[in-house]
Formats: structure tokens, sequence, C-alpha cells
């Protein structure tokens, strides 16, 4: 893992910590360098083991730049909490944030049908195996893409902390106002008709 | 704005659609370019007119040579819904994202104190009227930078649509779970006397 210059607290070692965090969310940002310019687009994405799983339109061109090897950078950032302190300074943010550096590969074949099976059931669990896989010109339609997570190449920061003890107690109020996500109800499709209920993978979703 | 390649239906180019993105999260991703390989961090922001205003310590390196005119790019995404198709190929996420391109800038004095003033009553509304302003040695510590908000320099791209309808309908459930962020119940620090009520910023923090 990379030294972490500011900070030290709030940085991990840890491989567990960074699986922990990867997992926890389902969207990232993707950043690399086109042209010599920062380059980023938000995607969906998977862990799997030990690299990222993403994927996009074989039609978008920067992304097959990245699938072709490009230095990329995936960033994970969940806010979890808005710490509020005595003074705007320490004012600050409980945070969960994860940055895995490393060349995206591109692959095909039985290795993209069982990836884009996986990127699908980490969004909605279970659904791959409520519906049928992809037919071919689907996935010939999908630029599948793995992140290989490597020693080294990643940084892992969390911040789960009330404000810094402020050196004069005012007396004031000082805390945390806790974020979170949370599901709503199911909203059907237009052309579902009335009564259906919704599948298992979908009914788990809401629960999470 | 930057011709959308992509999905062309999620684009637009509307510059309040670009503000109401970018003033309905708190935390983005800033990613540069550093001896030629991708740099991201994520960080708290504010949108301060046709600006996005940032805030670092001054002893980050990278951040001081972003602060010294870098081409940078500064994304935010929020994940609205899990859009679940009659197939894993058309399922996908509802989600607002932007993307703002250019030079960041550092800068100091008042305008710097009027920044991080801003900076914080984005995160934590009307909270700079309740605590003292910064300390000359705490605007010492903070390296206050903004990236402009130009024409052609920023993608907004929203989605926020059921799946796409099937071919042939298959009689299953289809649809969106949306997904929204919620504070909790505001935690107070150890050191804060019992039965201490949080200041009204902290409410009105709660109810949002």
């Amino acid at each position: 893992m990379d030294r972490i210059r500011r900070y030290p607290e709030l940085a991990s070692g840890h491989r567990a910590d960074l699986d922990a965090v990867l997992d926890a969310a389902a969207v990232g940002t993707l950043a690399t360098v086109v042209d010599g310019m920062p380059w980023v687009v938000p995607m969906l994405y998977a862990r799997d083991g030990d690299r990222i799983v993403l994927h996009g339109s074989t039609g978008a061109g920067a992304l097959r730049h990245v699938a072709a090897g490009a230095p990329s950078a995936f960033s994970v950032t969940m806010l979890d909490g808005i710490v509020v302190a005595d003074t705007l300074f320490d004012s600050t943010a409980n945070y969960r944030s994860a940055v895995v550096r490393g060349c995206l590969t591109g692959f095909s074949g039985d290795e993209a049908v069982s990836a884009l099976d996986l990127l699908s059931d980490s969004l909605i669990p279970g659904r791959s195996a409520e519906v049928r896989t992809n037919l071919k010109k689907e996935l010939a339609a999908t630029l599948a893409m793995a992140l290989p997570i490597e020693p080294g190449c990643w940084t892992v920061k969390v911040r789960d902390a009330p404000p810094p003890a402020p050196s004069t107690d005012s007396g004031g109020w000082a805390g945390v106002v806790p974020l979170r996500t949370v599901a709503g109800e199911p909203v059907p499709a237009p052309w579902v008709a009335g009564g259906t209920p919704p599948p298992e993978s979908v009914r788990q979703l809401v629960l999470m």
C-alpha cells in the first residue's frame, strides 16, 4: 500500500478494509489520461476477488483506450456522516474511500459472460438466476474490463469518528449527523400488469 | 457543452441541470495528471456561482500541484436507483452525474475566508453564523481552490427512467428500486453534556 502523507490515522493497510469499502458501493469513478489530459467517467462496478470488474459499450472510444491498457485509477467514495465541530475548521465528513491504480484489460468469451453476471448480481443480488443469460449480440455490444488489485497499488481511507475535541470546551453541541442510503418502494415499469409481484431479488434489495 | 458520444438521450446541455446536480451532492472526485499518471482524490466541495470551491491542507503535495494550475476534472455522481429490466443487459442504474474540466487556481486572504465559509455552509447550511470564523492560523493551514465552470468544459448526464421496454413482454416484473440518502439522529460527541440541544443548523440538516 502507498504511504499516506496526510492524516495517517485515516489510512488502512489492511486488504480486508479495502475489500469492505469496495464491496459496500456500486458506483465509482474511473480516471485515466487521454492526450495528456485527465479523463473521468462514473461506472458501475463489482469486486471479483483480486480484481475490479467494469463494463461499458464497445462503441465508447475513450473506454476502448482504457481497456487497451492505459494507466487508470478507480475511485470509490461513500459519505457516511457530517461531522459538526465547534469550529468550521474542524468540521468535516465521515467517509469511506478507496483508490485502486493499475492498467485495465479487456476480455471476452466465457470470462465476459461470468464477469457480467457477477456485475449484475453485485447490483441486484440473485438476479442472474432469475433471467436468461446475455445473448451473443448483447455480449458483442459490451466491453468487459478488469482492473487488477495489486499490492502497493491501492489506498483505502476511512473516517468514522466524532469531531476533534476542542481545546477549550465552548459548552455547545458538537457531534455527527449520520447519513445512509436507503431503498424505497419498488416502482413497476409502465407496462407491468398491476399486481405482478417483484421478484425475490428485488424484495431482498429493498430489505438491504 | 461537449458533444456526448454515447447515450445522447441522457445528456443535457442546460447549465441549470449542471447546477442542480452539483448543488445536490457534497462530495466529488478530483482527477488530475501527475507525472503522466492519473491521480484522484475524493473532496468535499461547494458550487459558488460559476466556480467549484474546494479546500485541502497546504501540506498536501499533489493538491499544491493541482492548485498551481494543472488541468483537472472534477466528477460528481449520485446513484438514484437500481433499474431492474427483463434482462441483465438492459438492467442499469438511475443516476445524476457531472464532470467539470478546467484548471484549478489557489487563492487566499478575504476571498479564502468567504469561500471556506461557503464550503462549510454548503455542508451544514447556516453553520458559519453559529460559530466564530476561521483563525489566521487555520486559514494558513488551508489551501482554498476554485475550478471555473466554463462553457464547453462540462458534461451533465441524468438517467431517471424505467428500464427499456422489452421487445416481447415476459409478463415478469420490471421497474426501479429508488435509492435516497437520509440523515439519522445526530450523535453528540463524547464530551458534550447530556441534554445539550443540537444547534439550529444541525436540526435543519436532519430534516433535509
